[in-house]
């Protein structure tokens, strides 16, 4: 059974942030074997690669074959469902559309003493994608990450994605093609991440690595984080559902259930005002459990990990929503953007009864590479900005030194740092 | 001495690629002893805390006597020199300006559908900023990190400094206080570290970390990474001069050892056309090292990790730059703009003879805080979005969903996610 919590009992609060405190997954101490993976690979290369794709994938390829070729891709496009296809390259159109609005702008100003500032932002050179093999490797996730980083201007995406006992997902392929990526290896795990980092004679390494994964790829892009960047590490996804009386319940249960259905140990959460709704929310849960093929998945996350949370008044929302700082928030409510607008914490947000989060997984535009477990207090979905880097730019005439330097010069020496006095001293023959 | 290559040698790209794979910070394997201490702290809070800095600060202080009160913070700026206090102030104003304009701005659309997108951008509730203590106790950096905060909209920015045998630098505070931090703990290490991601009674958690430390620092943050935010694990720091024959040799040589004055580990690297320039720099930094106070720390600097690379054409100098990636690059040629708009990789750029990278570390107003040991090919220097994060919206009405209902039906049935589709299909009436 969910929780069910009520805002006005006594023990609310402590039991509120108990479930807050409640882990989700249990990580493995998986440190040392993919230290030991990462390691091997840095070392000895293709060789390194090879063997732990033969050892973990039972995959036995040559150096020549870690590559996927272009015969490879078309044939694997070809295999796909027209409908599908159509789906992918309507979702495709839509991200990109989104996504181009985050292009940054450079700046450049004059400031009153003359001095000449800005920035300017540029293209990550290369980027590894990691796309997980087996029932997780969905063709959507490949759009969600290939698709900004083509936007921001990244020459080389380069996809890595295991295939255990040599097969691979065609449409996960096609997403690959849709989505411009440039080089694909059928490798995956510690190892393909290390390739990636580190590269090899046959993958030239990169400068960021980001996607999801298994706990070794996580642990991997823990390890080789500084020599290259990361993204997040993405923890078990989660929904919020804010509804009040105008709420249809079988929607919201819907809602709930495609979350529940991904993971179990996935969260859906539903916060209402209206103890009606609440109860039939409940009962449409149990009823749709019924006839859903992942059933036991679904269930197995609604028992554990859901929650009902029952408020006085919508007010209180605002304060709770901030504290579970959905990676999804539906507001299906009489006024939704009223809501919206008072809630900060959030790495999506769903407005009113006709925007499913569903929409957002696949076609909606925005990307669907959310902040996971809690982490919309502090960092962002997915975007161009996650592939680009900004250079800021400095620019000093004589007089601009004249006006700026004794102050640097006090400070350096404050600091102790007399070089630094000196190299502004030096220029505007200052002692 | 320095390291001397010449792009014309047979050998170069072979001596290039190993002086950039050159390691210039052992990373002592204290992963172990970090994360006792932060597990301690997590556990016992602030007994644990108070135990720690006992034994690591040799200071015995309560629970109550953590916090520096807003008296000792006044003593202290009344302790302060006035033309450092008011460099201070000069400084803090013009990093305040430069943040200013890097404030993001909202989006939201409606697209041909009618669907409505876009997303807004939040400050994050409370920012962490560690500050070392002892001699890399900078105050230039306080203001680096709690100024763009401010702007960003942080409502809490907590500081932990650690005052090993009770011993606090004043500048620092009157920093702290110039720079609008909210709260400030005598507390340092991984234990502080650990008090602002788990909090104690004493010390309310925050949402994320920044700011540079020590070994036990990084080795913190990274551990602590998940549960809250943390910036970049800052590396030696580095400079690389691009100069032309119109270049002074006195100047550049005080800005190679500007960055050499630093730290053992720190780098100064000088790209030329000219061989007289790098004989006459390479003699000019022998000669300002007699003079130097902390000679000792800039000529093992320089001797260890400097070097002098002599190109053919400064049109070389462009990939050479991009592959060193540093965290600052000076171009001091004939025309620094055309060559600046050339190069992708660098942390900060300080264009034409005028523009000391010291500017930049105090006054010019951009952050000093950079991306280093070649990071700046993927990531960027602090600024105000690292402080803020990003909530994207959508929102389709009846009309909407069905236009983009159907496709995320069948890419959630692809995915083999029904509830997905479901959730679609029971608002649309289709199966």
């Amino acid at each position: 059974m969910p929780i069910r919590l009520t805002s006005h009992s006594a023990d609310f609060n402590e039991r509120f942030n108990a479930f807050l405190a409640m882990k989700r997954e249990v990580s493995a101490d998986i440190d040392a074997s993919a230290r030991a993976i990462v390691d091997d690979v840095a070392r000895h290369g293709d060789a390194a690669l090879i063997a732990a794709t033969k050892k973990f994938d039972r995959l036995d390829v040559a150096a020549g074959g870690l590559r996927i070729t272009l015969a490879e891709l078309e044939g694997a496009v070809k295999a796909c469902d027209t409908a599908t296809l159509d789906a992918l390259k309507f979702a495709r159109d839509r991200i990109e559309v989104f996504h181009r609005r985050q292009l940054p702008k450079d700046e450049r100003f004059t400031d009153a003493a003359g001095v000449e500032l800005g920035w300017r932002w540029s293209a990550i050179e290369a980027v590894g994608l990691y796309v997980p093999g087996g029932t997780a490797a969905y063709p959507s996730s490949v759009l969600m990450n290939a698709v900004p980083a083509k936007v921001a201007g990244v020459g080389r995406v380069v996809m890595v994605v295991p295939s255990p006992d040599g097969k691979l997902n065609p449409l996960v392929l096609a997403a690959a093609q849709l989505g411009g990526v440039s080089e694909i290896y059928r490798v995956g795990g510690a190892q393909a991440v290390a390739a990636l980092a580190y590269g090899t004679a046959t993958i030239k390494p990169v400068a960021k690595i980001v996607g999801p994964g298994n706990a070794y790829v996580a642990a991997a892009k823990r390890l080789v984080f500084g020599k290259v960047g990361i993204d997040m590490i993405a923890g078990p996804s989660e929904v919020l559902v804010i509804a009040d009386r105008t709420a249809n319940p079988d929607w919201i249960a819907a809602d709930l259930l495609a979350q529940a259905e991904h993971d179990a140990n996935a969260q859906s959460i539903l916060i209402t005002d209206d103890e009606t709704l609440a109860n039939d929310v409940a009962r449409a849960v149990e009823a749709q459990l019924t006839t859903l093929p992942r059933a036991d998945i679904a269930r197995a996350s609604w028992n554990d990990f859901g929650a009902i949370i029952l408020v006085k008044s919508l007010d209180e929302s605002v304060g709770l929503a901030d504290a579970i700082a959905a990676e999804h928030l539906e507001i299906i409510t009489a006024d939704p953007e009223g809501l919206s607008a008072r809630i900060r914490n959030a790495g999506a947000i769903f407005l009113g009864a006709h925007t499913p989060e569903a929409i957002g997984d696949y076609v909606g535009g925005s990307n669907h590479v959310l902040p996971t477990a809690r982490s919309a207090r502090f960092s962002s979905g997915l975007g161009v900005l996650d592939f680009m880097k900004r250079t800021s730019i400095l620019k000093c005439g004589p007089d601009q030194l004249r006006a700026l330097g004794p102050a640097a010069m006090t400070l350096g020496k404050a600091e102790g740092l007399d070089a630094h006095a000196r190299s502004v001293g030096l220029r505007l023959n200052l002692p």
